[in-house]
């Protein structure tokens, strides 16, 4: 069954003061459904990706909460995996579709998190953590620093290789008036940040942001023969692993990525070649050097020194990586981050991006995490 | 295609004060799969449903993190729709094996609410609702005591009549040992109770419980076949409503129960006559009344007085419903309750319920809901 997106729409990302949850919900709801050219009566069920709402808002029930805005009496409900959360709905959801128990239906990816305090919000994030690092201390940062200090060790790799991620993903968020920091960073403005976790300085790190992503999508032939672009879905996988980092059977691999990238390779039926643009999750840098090798887009202990080099970047040649900046330079509202990064895929894959268009794109991949590696999702996407 | 349950498993619902989280979830799934007679390896997927982890826990990412207990590397995540949240579970758990994605998954509900003070888990409870009722100070008693005090005077019906309900849940509950309150009580003791918002008393109100309760459910036409006793899952639907009772147009009736009911119905291909047994949302008396009425069980305004002269009850005639307790006398434990549920159908569907068994009992029924009615799950099963 052929599973396609249709319109979709990415709001503002930032620190959206003047707007609350469900304003932002809205504006990006009535703007997927204008790009499709439906009407809100045509959509059957609302997945909406979201982690904070409880934690800092007191708010769940986001189905009902969310669909009322535009959307009254479809079946409706929250997908959380913590920073994955909107992978997670797009799962769910494209899953429905494929059960044929609804035609057409909505994902919405939404965080609110400026609205409250960095302590709240980053003892909220936490939550996506395992009890016994979180009662030792270490927060997220700390966590992905560790994984970076092993990686740096073991593969020889200097900390301005690693760097070189976020120059990279600074340098295309310049181009997405949408990004939060829509600007670019050089090497020595990373290298001169601000420690946050040793080796990660202050440009190593994705930000909190307010913002959200949403998308139609359907099996319906008639939608998708009228609508001018539709981009198929041809592979959503998920897999998971222990909370816990110290846990895990490696520091330099999260094999959560490694499943769900391998199953969803062999899903789409497609290799790492075909790939042409992709939205890799770099909540650190070292995520995405980790996240490229997981999927077979750089060597082990390459990825850093391939991004030096200039690969995956829009004025290279090959794979273009997270075009749209990231979640480093376009924000991370952690539960629209899945979907945004559907968004800027698709974008890519109807030629409509402007400036950051990666040329003759025909196939996208997305990756996006839970947690310090608990959980991944991969989606493959082709025109 | 057929999708199945195999293996259930219910832990005993009330103040679990002895278990954490883990330990109550690892009970339900090990059970689960025990009395599936698989392993843990052939499960792909964990779906899990529950509302208050990340308000009173500070834990989401919850997939993952009940996966670690049992089924590590499996995709997981955790489904949200308030006191629906079981049901959501169900129905992704459902689409995804109707989808081909899965062969064999299992769902998982739980909640963990006695560990926190009473006003903690009444406020986390309260984020099943609107904006404006919470800011006007109305709990979801005093909500659904302005749907019986509608529904009293609109049909002439008792306080007496309406009170029947829990007389006949606790008659039930008595029956089942898991129950949280496994003793039946007199209409006098429920008259008697004190008043928590007129005109519901005492023991028309479910109570806080902690609860768990997980099923196996698959599409391998080889372990359906080594199962003795399959049950069938033939309809999964789902429906929301506004989130704020005052924003709908009736106090008397459930949007959402309606619309899920009519779709159930029409997807299993059956009629209301045929369901032997059933699981309806009491959280409060009114509650029950209500779904009867929604679900074409009972006449409008009669379902009160049906009870009254005997239906519904395992000594009488006809369709059963609530051999569990209800959420009433069995216990409420927000994300265990719609698994809880289909576990007590699927019971009944095997003639493996001893002393409360619903003889012959072929096809049955559970109702599911959100909030004040926000949102509603139904699903079918037939054996």
């Amino acid at each position: 069954m052929n599973v396609s997106i249709l319109g979709t729409h990415t709001t503002k990302f930032g620190e959206l003061w003047d707007v609350g949850p469900r304003a932002l919900a809205r504006e990006a709801m009535q703007n997927a459904l204008k790009n499709s050219g439906i009407e809100a009566g045509q959509i059957e069920a609302l997945f909406v990706g979201n982690m904070l709402s409880g934690i800092l808002g007191n708010q769940e029930n986001l189905g009902s909460f969310f669909a009322n805005e535009l959307l009254d009496g479809v079946a409706a409900f929250k997908n959380e995996a913590a920073c994955a959360s909107g992978g997670m709905a797009m799962h769910n959801a494209v899953n429905s579709l494929a059960a044929g128990k609804y035609k057409t239906v909505m994902v919405l990816g939404i965080e609110k998190m400026t609205d409250h305090g960095v302590t709240e919000v980053t003892d909220g994030l936490m939550a996506a953590g395992s009890d016994e690092e979180r009662q030792a201390g270490i927060t997220f940062p700390g966590l992905y620093a560790l994984m970076a200090k092993v990686y740096l060790q073991m593969y020889g790799v200097t900390e301005e290789e690693l760097s070189s991620i976020p120059v990279k993903n600074h340098f295309h968020g310049a181009l997405n008036p949408k990004a939060q920091f829509p600007f670019a960073v050089t090497l020595e403005q990373v290298m001169s940040g601000a420690r946050i976790a040793d080796p990660l300085k202050l440009l190593d790190c994705s930000p909190i942001t307010d913002g959200a992503a949403a998308l139609v999508i359907t099996t319906d032939p008639k939608l998708i023969k009228k609508f001018k672009k539709p981009v198929s879905v041809v592979a959503s996988q998920v897999a998971t692993d222990t909370l816990a980092l110290n846990a895990r059977a490696s520091y330099v691999s999260i094999n959560a990525t490694l499943v769900a990238g391998e199953k969803a390779f062999k899903e789409a039926g497609v290799k790492k070649e075909n790939i042409h643009v992709a939205e890799l999750h770099d909540c650190f840098s070292i995520a995405e050097a980790i996240a490229l090798e997981d999927l077979g887009f750089s060597k082990r202990g390459r990825a850093a020194k391939d991004v030096t080099e200039g690969k995956f970047r829009l004025d290279g040649e090959g794979l273009v990586v997270n075009t749209s900046g990231g979640l480093k330079a376009a924000g991370h509202p952690v539960g629209a981050t899945g979907i945004k990064q559907i968004n800027e895929v698709v974008m890519h894959l109807r030629e409509e991006s402007g400036k950051r268009q990666v040329k003759g794109a025909k196939m996208g991949l997305t990756h996006n995490v839970g947690g310090s590696g608990a959980i991944a999702a991969v989606h493959i996407f082709s025109n």
